[in-house]
This record gives C-alpha cells, structure tokens and sequence, in this order.
C-alpha cells in the first residue's frame, strides 16, 4: 500500500471514530480473515474492516471514505474465486456477515427480501416450511449479497436460471453514501434503464448492495437425482448437448470427469466408478419426471451411457450433491498443501464437446492434476489445477491451458467466465472479449458513478 | 423546432449529401409517415429520414449527425405506444425497416441472430420448419429492434420471459459512431457490466441497435388454447392468481373485459358471450398440457368460471389471438374517430385483483369507453381508454384513472410500465416510482454515452 493510502486511513479513522468507535476494527488478527477467497488469490489485505448492521451503517462509513478517498471493498462469505473481494489497494472491508436478516417472504408473490449477508442456505432453511425455494446454487455456501455482486449461477440454472435471472430489485448505496432503489416487486418492467441488471455483477465496483428482492420458486412435488457413468467424456458431454438441444427442463445436469470422481469418492466415500459422470436432477410432478427421465435415458444410451443410479430419498440425494459441492476441497486433497485455480468458460452448446475435449487433452498432456467439473447443461465447465503455490512450473502450465481454453471460448462466441467474474485474474480477458470500445463503455459508466475510483478498484478494469 | 435545430439539420445534410445523396430523405409527404406511432401521441415531425441499410451506414449518419449536433431518433414498425419514436426535437429519423435480414439460425444453439428491422412475425414465418419459434409477442407485429429498445414482452412473457430474458447479445452504434458488441452466444456470462440489459429498454437513447443475438424455442409437441367466460372480473382475475401461485407453466393468460369482449366481436366476429374472460393457452406434452389444463380447470371451477371453450386447430387458435392482437383497433372502432391512450401498470401477482378491480370501478364510475386488457399472468394490464382527440372532459378523466392506476401500482410495489416503456409518457411516473437519485443514475449514464443529449432526446428524461 502506498503511503497516500496510509494517510487516507488514519484520516478515516479519525473522522470516523466518533461514529464507530471500536466497530473498525484494525487489530492484524482480525483483518487476517479478509485476505483471501477460495481460489488462489491472497495477501491482500484491508487498512480497516467494518461490519455495517443497517443501512444506515453503510451510507456513514461510505461517504465517510469517499471524503478521505479510501478505497472501500464488500466482503460476503468469502467464497468468491477470482480475487473478487480482495483488498488490491488496501482500505476498508465492508464485511456483511452482520446484515444477515430475511426482511419478509412474501409466499403470494413468490419473492423475499433479504439483507446481504444472508447466506443461500440460510435462505433455503428459513424458507422451506413455505413450500419455496431459492434454486440458485454456486455450490459454495455464499452471501447472496456475493451472489448478485457476481453475476453467479451453478447447478440449477439450466433450469431456473442464475442470479441475472432471480433478482428482481435491489437497495444500493453509491459512492456518495446515497441511497437508490431498482427494479421493483413487479415480475416485469420497461421503467427506465435497467439498473438492477447493471449493478448484477458489476462486483461491488459501482455501489453497495444492501438489500435484495429475490424470485422464489415453488418446491416441485418430485426430485429425482442420479449419477450416470460414460465410457468417454465426450459421451457424457454428447448426451447433454442432446438433451439441451431437445429442450427437456432438466433441473441440473452436472459434469464430473474421472479426476474429479477420484476426488470426490476419497472425501465424500461415493463408491463411484472413476469413470466421466454425470449427475442430474429432474424436478417437476410425478409424470412430468418420468417423461423427462426416459427422453434423457433414451439420448445417454445411445452414447453408451451405463446404468443410471438413483437416488430419490432426499438423504442420500443430499449427500451427492454434498459432495458435489465440497469438490474443491476433495480435489484439494489430491496435491498436499495445494491451492486451486480454477477456469471458467462458457459456450454454446453446440461447442462444448470440442471444448471439454481440448482442456483435456491438454491436461493429459501435462502432469497436471486438473479435474474438470462443469454445470454443463449451460455450457459452463471448469478445470480446478490443483497446485503447490512453489510449483513455478505448474502455475505456467496451467497459465498456458486456462489461455488456450478462453481463446477457443471466444472463438466460438463464448464467454472468458460463465459465472465467477472478472475479478483480478481476468482483466485481460475481458478485454480480449469484449474490444476496447465496449470495455470503454463500461468504464465510462464506472467513472460517472465512481469518479474517485474507491469502490473495490483494481477489478474488472486495470 | 427551434432555428438553431433548423440550423443543424441543414448543415448536416450539406456535409452527408455527399455520402448518402438521395438517400436522405426530405419531402414533407416521405416524413410524414414517421409522425406517428399506434398510441395518441403524433404531430413530432423529424427534420430528415434516413433507411440504413447497413451497420456502417448507421455509423456513418450518426457520426456526422452529432458533428452537427443533430438529433437522431429510431424508428422500427411505428407500433410504440408512448411516444418513443417520436422525433420530438426533430433532427434524423433513422428508420430500420431496410435492415431487415436474419443472418444466422442456429438450430443447434437455439438461437439466431437478425438486423433491427426483421419483425416478430418475420422471423417466426423464417424458421417455421426448423421446428423453433421466437416467443415474444407483444401483439403488434413490432420490429425486434423496438421491442429491444422497449424491453417488451406480451401474452407469452408468462411462460417463456420479455425480451430481457431473450436477448443474448447485441451490436450498438454509439454516439459518436462506433460500433460495440455485448453479451456472447453463451447462455450466461459473468463478464464485466451487463450492458446487454443496460441497452435494452434504454429506448434509443443510450445507442442504436444494429444487430441482436435472441433465443428461440423448442415448438411445443401440444398447443392447446382455449377461452373461459366469468361472471365478475374480480373471479377471472382470482383465477389467474392462483393459478401462478401454484406455479402451473401456462404459456398465456390474458384477460379481457366484457368491453373488450364486446370489441372483439364486433370486429372479429368471435360470437364469445360479453363477459370477462380469460384466453387461455397451454403448451407441452400431452400428457403435461392436459395435467396443466386439469390443474387450471379446478382453480377456475373455484370461482365460478364457465365451460372452458377450446381451440385446437391451428386455424381455430390463429383466429382467436388474431382477435387479442387486434383488440386495440377494435377497440379503437368502438368511438368514432377516436385514437386510444393506453395504459400499462404491472403489480405483484397478489395485488392484481384490487388493481383491477379498482380501475373497472373508476371506468364505469366514468362515461369513458375503456376496455381492460391484459398480460395477467405476469400481473400487467392496459386500460384502452378510446377517445376522441377534442374530447377535452373524456381526456381529463382518463388523466386522473391512469394517475390513481399508477398510484396504485407505486403503493403496492409495482411499477408504472410492464411493456411500453418510458417514452413521452412516463417522464414524471419514472421519477415517481425509482426517486430523484435512481433517476440520476440513469441520468448520469446517459450523460457519459450521450453528453450532447443526441440520442432520441426528450424520452425517459424531462
């Protein structure tokens, strides 16, 4: 950090002792936990943390730095991956963890408003006696704050959508510390310049989300899950492209290859056979599941798909998708002491054999332990390269396949991330996908609203 | 318009007539056909019309329309509903009709990508046979380019979204004459801002869209359409609130009024009984249309709904939505000379009926001929109020009715337009709904794509 931001922080804190007191925190041992995500970006750290508990909170602390032109960062759970709350340039945290209240539920017009911090699961425990749920799944246990900031999605938005699609209107609190609304509780509107999607993974750049109206769903009558093992990856990817292009609701259609199989039965003790997976879900009635299932079954057979191994009681459907869900970590454990950077591109549909196939070809051809996981039923996958941060020579490998992975990506009218963001890490992609001109246009939109650069600079933009 | 507009334009067709000559069009009978769109507003004359044929056509005229500080105005099938292609400053009236090519269908990625000026109509005729269809059906036979700019949506928006959920990507043609892409082919990104949405529903005011990247649809194996009689409009409407409440995926759900039915008999000699009504339309397998159908059926015997009539033929079904779409001229020939201002609320599903209910007290509390249609499924509905142009009293009534609907509407979280858009119209019911900062927002945006106030002036903003 420079000097200059030094001297902004002790004038902050300060101006804002009168109003927080020991609420900005500054000792090390608590700005420690701000540091890092999950993914490989870390050692950036905040000059202060503060946890706002209303509104209020935000609006002060916010005009407060604007003043002494510190930079200011939103933090919700930590989850995000592409360095998306690190501190690049020091200055405060805004930690959300304490405005973590559901506001209302509202079960006749299948929506509820929530605080940011409050935590996909959260949402779906508190919610689940209403017959609703919140189907947006990152994997990852996030603030929805995190979620909307991110632009996420995961495992049911082949079905349901991602947040883009479940977000209906949001409180922001801007550079100024002022306070606007967007969107509203309508399920449409032409009102104006849509500015609930423009702050939708805008990554805390442009303002501070403190409250969000979300889209709920009705919980279907019957889930059915199933894994599903193929002889090659391309078959497996073959039957989802079928399936998407047949246009069955497919609640979730998820990629597992042989790697990341391995992973998953040594920490979750799956019993898989460490062959290229699919796991799905079917949500709907009773009739409408089977009728989905025996048209998906039809397609994976004629790719050579094994036997299909259901799992229908809602415990043992738990403890898939848990393990789904912890694959980071199991493919973690495969390399001691390792950290994870992990891909993310998207393509149409129609590309995404080829693009599987490339990655792993590639990862083949080094001695990388790179598993590939994709919610592939959106023509999003990932490679987690799992590597000991001294492997100098790894880092440069798996540098030199991510590349290649979003050239073809690109090349093909995809996109550099399908559902992490820009981040740190991919501030040239943006670039390189969009053309200098559009990227222009964004930054034209982040210096009328953020003129100061202060609101989590050093990402999406250099 | 002023001298110094007078100005501009003859400078601007001094310094393009050398590029585009005859092409610029200037006659008082050529611009007279762009005064006007379906709704009451006309009397806006542009100075100039320009039919590009081309992206750097577009490019071109706008480049040296704003070296001259000239207004430029999109206009696409004219069938805007509040003002939104009026040239009110005059300037260039660049009408889109000539860019009407779809240049690409895929099929395999269930999409395609078309020039502005290809309407809805055009494009579901053109891709008939690959089995696909474009869903958003705003009723008119709009250009996509418009229902873009106007973030439309219509009777299927229930089932399958607005254009915001349907637009992958778009070429804009900014102010000063470059060209940007946004979005990808992908069906979801986490790539920088979202301007996507930021252009779409900005009303050509923020850029000009050159070329759209849509999704389309699987055709369903089923249609089935039918209509069903109430007895009050409080019992149609009660119906269709517990029939998304229960979160059957019926494809359309409009209502209209025994006014509207008495219109549309009139001029489609439909022989319905002249009561409210819903039309309905249900799309999938047959085993799942009729399980909808069943589900609806039991929600609509409820409430005292009568035998529910069905269509469908294709020539049975084409005949009754022909009659919804044309409900605005049959409406219209219910008055003698008489044009239609329409309004357009959308409230949270569960406040529907007190919506309705309320504005069908106030008509016929009023002499007023105003027939209630509507998108009920997403909780929007338009009251035509048919008028005649000096009937100053009737317009004084229709004033205040719009006023309490949107009132209304604002009070119950809902919003001021579902479809239409901001336009003329809605320049104090957008400040009213979003604030004075919100407002700013978009103004601020605006500010940094358009400085000069170029872009289709006097929409969205005082």
């Amino acid at each position: 950090m420079s000097d200059s931001a030094h001297l902004s922080a002790a004038r902050f804190l300060e101006c804002a002792n009168d109003t927080f007191g020991d609420r900005l925190m500054t000792a090390k041992s608590a700005i420690a936990n701000y540091t890092h995500g999950e993914g490989h970006y870390s050692g950036y750290s905040p000059d202060v943390v503060f946890q706002p508990r209303t509104i209020q909170d935000v609006q002060t602390v916010v005009a407060k730095a604007t003043e002494c032109a510190l930079p200011i960062t939103a933090y919700g759970a930590g989850t995000s991956l592409e360095g998306n709350a690190a501190a690049v340039h020091g200055g405060i945290c805004l930690d959300f963890s304490r405005m973590a209240k559901i506001i209302e539920v509202s079960a006749e017009d299948l929506m509820c408003v929530v605080e940011p911090g409050v935590t996909r699961e959260q949402l779906n425990d508190d919610i689940r006696a209403t017959g609703l749920f919140f189907p947006v799944d990152p994997g990852a246990n996030a603030s929805l704050g995190g979620m909307i900031a991110t632009r996420a999605s995961g495992t049911t938005t082949v079905r349901y959508g991602s947040m883009r699609d479940n977000v209906l209107g949001l409180k922001v609190v801007l550079a100024d510390g002022s306070l606007i609304s967007t969107g509203s509780r309508a399920r449409k509107s032409a009102s104006g310049y849509d500015l609930t999607h423009l702050f939708t993974g805008s990554e805390g750049t442009l303002g501070f989300i403190v409250e969000a109206s979300l889209k709920l769903h009705g919980q279907p009558d019957k889930i059915l899950s199933a894994t599903w093992d193929f002889v090659t990856i391309e078959d497996a990817v073959n039957t989802v492209i079928a399936t998407i292009q047949s246009g069955i609701p497919i609640a979730r259609m998820e990629l597992l290859d042989d790697t990341a199989i391995r992973a998953c039965n040594a920490k979750s003790a799956l019993g898989l056979p460490e062959k290229p997976m699919l796991f799905l879900e079917f949500h709907g009635s009773d009739a409408s599941v089977t009728d989905q299932l025996e048209q998906v079954r039809a397609i994976g057979d004629n790719y050579g798909g094994g036997a299909l191994n259901f799992a229908t009681e809602t415990e043992s459907r738990n403890a898939l998708w848990r393990a789904r869900h912890q694959a980071l970590w199991a493919a973690r454990a495969l390399v001691p002491n390792s950290v994870a950077w992990i891909s993310d591109v998207c393509v149409p549909i129609s590309h995404l054999a080829t693009a599987i196939s490339q990655a792993k070809l590639a990862i083949d051809a080094s001695d990388l332990v790179a598993p590939i996981l994709g919610h592939v039923g959106d023509g999003n996958f990932h490679v987690f390269f799992i590597l000991h941060p001294d492997d100098v020579t790894g880092w440069e490998k798996a540098r030199i396949i991510n590349n290649a992975m979003i050239e073809h990506a690109l090349s093909v009218g995809g996109t550099c991330t399908g559902e992490h963001g820009i981040g740190i890490g991919k501030r040239d992609a943006l670039l390189q996908e969009h053309g200098p001109r559009s990227v222009g246009v964004m930054r034209q939109i982040k210096t009328a609203l953020d003129p100061q650069n202060l609101l989590n600079p050093g990402k999406i933009f250099f």
